[in-house]
């Protein structure tokens, strides 16, 4: 490689500012001498050089016809590339043909329906981290281990490959509690009940959670109707010290950083392999420094698993990769059949919640009991916790008021916010069309109403759930309301709404 | 989608100067209300939907944060993109998210190991023609074929869905013979006399040809140095009248456009699984008109075909789809030990060609004899000729002349290039280390050094090789040449070549 860098002529540093969005893109012009003679194409692979030491970083190539955006004699770089080479504008760089990443010889042989070694795991995931991957390449990665699937030990060499490419916590306690769910049901915010009961009970529970990626909201968002969820590695200490617990958006810390650029290939591909799904869940539990993880499986015929023989096998890949990486697992399968609470959306979801802790007679009694359930399931992993006992202690808590109050504190630790927002001002009903029993609510539907209503990105946009499963209903009783903040997104929400019903209703008559 | 676009605001259209290369990419500002307000994220991809008719076109986003690229009121266009929608800068646009395309389902049923009907097969070759699949979803296409495998009906599907989706040609005559060569092979330039003689003998050989993509030339590149390759329908009609043939590429017709596509992505990714290849080489050449079809093979140790028994499996389901689609074809297998000729690069390989065609003593014999026994199998095609005498007249074609004389013709009919370039000014000759006899000559390090020295960006840019395969040696002899141009190719030439042997010298002691 010295030999060409050192008589190729360099190039300057232009910083493009276009987000590419996890993958590495560089801007050459057609008219640059590089371009011509070197026989450069468009998504070609190449690596750029510093003056110097340091290794390449490697970028796809654009092809520019516009000086504004890359002039011949320079280099452009999207946002993410510029950060990574983090050098100033008009440095000079040295561009070459890239090699493909060695570890992508591995990925042919898992193409090819051969089973790879933790070794080969590490080394294409740390490819991956260090952007050495093109998009290409993670589909065809993540494809090959879809079709030819992935025996429990590859699960567990790419759990611990994607643990051991990132930063891990480390909180200094034997027990360091976590839930997490598999998601797919709208309205399911047990995790700001459990946080608080199981907090209140003394133990630790540093909670990360996500954003929605496909649903309505993630606990992420819907904490931040209430505090500030991004925080700084040091206030996350000082708050496990003084509070236990908080409920912070996890996308800050760099754990597991291969999770975040697999996620942004699998979710326009809608690819979501039972293998990759286990190791996103488990590296990102057990970076965050858990020790003790509780698993909720949703199950329903709207839900993300469909039936318990299905559940229980996955219940069983949770165990066996959570054995061996030294995380004690236990793998609850839950009634996944309609939404938990009323609320959907940030704004709704929030007032649930609320309810919950205050005791309000109101409160959804779904989500109050499941929460209760896994929040008891928790406690049990204390080790003076007698087996069966955790359900009446968490419900001693809610009831006397200290998970509220723990709430409150945790809330005003993260930075309360004093205003928060109103529930969409734009509100239409959907009604039931005879009389009958409410006998099924599809989650996949209702998501999706929510979401065009303009949650999560709008957090007062929503739907709330009138009528739950086993409601009677009369004919023209409204079933659910749809809240939004903007026309088109409202418009938009109840002609879905209109077009698909998301209840089935069963008459009276059949039903008995 | 009428209710959602009608009431949201609308983007002036903006030509943005990037070439994404076969994938449609769109931009938007990060202030842009629609990027805040309805969710859009970096990688999704959204519809743009003209004002009153015409379907909406598919895009990829990026997030742009600089007005000078795209204004928060704008919608950003890749090149491609631009073209497709065919709309002046400033037109009003709207746009909306996308749903993935409904053939997708195929895909993923593909990747779960299911055999696809010919319906499914069109409708996905469909949504890539017309630009509705990103570069991650046809990597998950292609994976998914290479992976779980394709039926020998399913390679069928994907050709006939091929041809059906792009223009194809009619010549109007009952036998319109063609020739491919699966490649691999540096200097195997034999469809530039094949051709001629072919044509010489009357029979109609209209020749679309490759440009190189990882070999140092294709047919395409080194015709060039003699003619013009570029040619219009109009002349391509005239010439089959006058000529019987030409040579040109085949880039400029719409023939089986899904194929330019998929090797966007193959190519990157160094796939090449046998069901693409077949579905690839027949799809052309029958959007091509061809009727009768001569397939060469060459096997050998760093060829792409290994032995014998995988070019005869490759053979098979060459003719099987070959019978069912209508075309005529004969497969040969032939001798890939080592390169054919001793130029490798445009204007080496030239020289080559035009001595096998002057009778020139001098003249390759490999290169002579492979095209004699090729041009002949392709002459039995002819319904007037026995069996086995398609060698001799071919044969006779070339001693007596007629068939450089039907060359000039064909160049000087595409307009030939009154300046031929001449060899790279920079020299360099690799020695032998030891006495003995050439053992084996390395195709892939051949065509790696060649590609390095320049070839075929550089027409004057490549390899002669002085030593072939049974010659005898001594040390410090010349076994081949490197030719170059520029400087920083010649050196990254220099330093491949001594870096690893390309060339097998077996010391004469053991010869016996």
């Amino acid at each position: 490689m010295k030999n060409k860098t050192s008589t190729m002529p360099s190039l300057k540093l232009r910083r493009v500012a276009i987000d590419t969005y996890k993958e590495n893109v560089a801007y050459l012009h057609r008219d640059c001498l590089l371009y011509r003679t070197e026989g450069f194409q468009a998504l070609s692979k190449i690596e750029i050089h510093r003056i110097g030491n340091g290794n390449p970083v490697i970028a796809v190539l654009n092809i520019v016809d516009d000086e504004i955006i890359t002039a011949p004699d320079q280099l452009g770089l999207s946002e993410q590339v510029f950060q990574q080479l983090n050098l100033a504008e008009g440095t000079e760089v040295f561009i070459s043909h890239a090699s493909p990443p060695s570890s992508l010889k591995s990925v042919h042989l898992k193409i090819a329906g051969e089973r790879l070694s933790y070794d080969a795991y590490h080394k294409i995931i740390q490819d991956i981290v260090n952007n050495r991957y093109s998009k290409i390449e993670i589909t065809a990665f993540l494809v090959g281990c879809a079709e030819s699937g992935m025996e429990r030990d590859e699960i567990l060499s790419l759990t611990r490959a994607m643990v051991n490419t990132g930063e891990r916590l480390d909180w200094g306690e034997d027990l360091v509690s976590d839930k997490h769910c598999i998601g797919g049901i709208p309205g399911n915010r047990t995790t700001m009940l459990i946080v608080p009961i199981v907090a209140a009970h003394g133990m630790l529970i540093p909670k990360t959670s996500s954003r929605a990626i496909t649903s309505p909201a993630g606990t992420a968002d819907t904490m931040e109707v209430l505090a500030n969820v991004n925080q700084s590695q040091q206030k996350l200490r000082k708050m496990v010290h003084q509070q236990r617990a908080f409920i912070v958006w996890g996308g800050t810390a760099n754990l597991a950083p291969a999770d975040d650029i697999l996620i942004a290939v699998e979710r326009p591909l809608s690819m979501d392999s039972t293998g990759q799904m286990v190791a996103s869940i488990l590296s990102k539990k057990v970076a965050a420094g858990a020790t003790h993880l509780l698993i909720d499986i949703p199950i329903g015929k709207t839900a993300k698993v469909r039936n318990s023989t299905e559940g229980q096998k996955l219940r069983k890949t949770f165990q066996y990769v959570g054995d061996k990486i030294g995380l004690h697992i236990e793998v609850v399968l839950t009634n996944g059949s309609q939404p938990i609470g009323r609320g959907i959306g940030p704004v709704l979801e929030t007032i649930d919640v609320m309810k919950v802790l205050e005791n309000d007679p109101e409160a959804p009694h779904d989500l109050r009991e499941k929460s209760l359930q896994l929040a008891g399931r928790i406690i049990e992993f204390d080790f003076d916790v007698r087996g069966g006992q955790g359900y009446e202690i968490a419900r001693d808590i809610l009831e006397s008021g200290r998970a509220l109050e723990k709430m409150n504190a945790i809330i005003n630790s993260q930075g309360r916010n004093l205003v928060l927002p109103e529930l969409g001002k734009l509100q239409h009903q959907i009604v039931a069309s005879k009389d009958g029993f409410i006998e099924a609510i599809d989650n996949l539907k209702i998501a999706r109403i929510a979401r065009l209503a303009g949650a999560p990105m709008d957090k007062s946009a929503g739907i709330y759930l009138n009528k739950k499963v086993g409601d009677n209903v009369k004919k023209g009783e409204v079933l659910f309301t749809i809240y939004a903040q903007f026309n088109a997104d409202f418009k938009f929400a109840i002609a879905a709404a209109d077009k698909e019903p998301s209840y089935s209703i069963q008459s009276e008559l059949n039903h008995d």
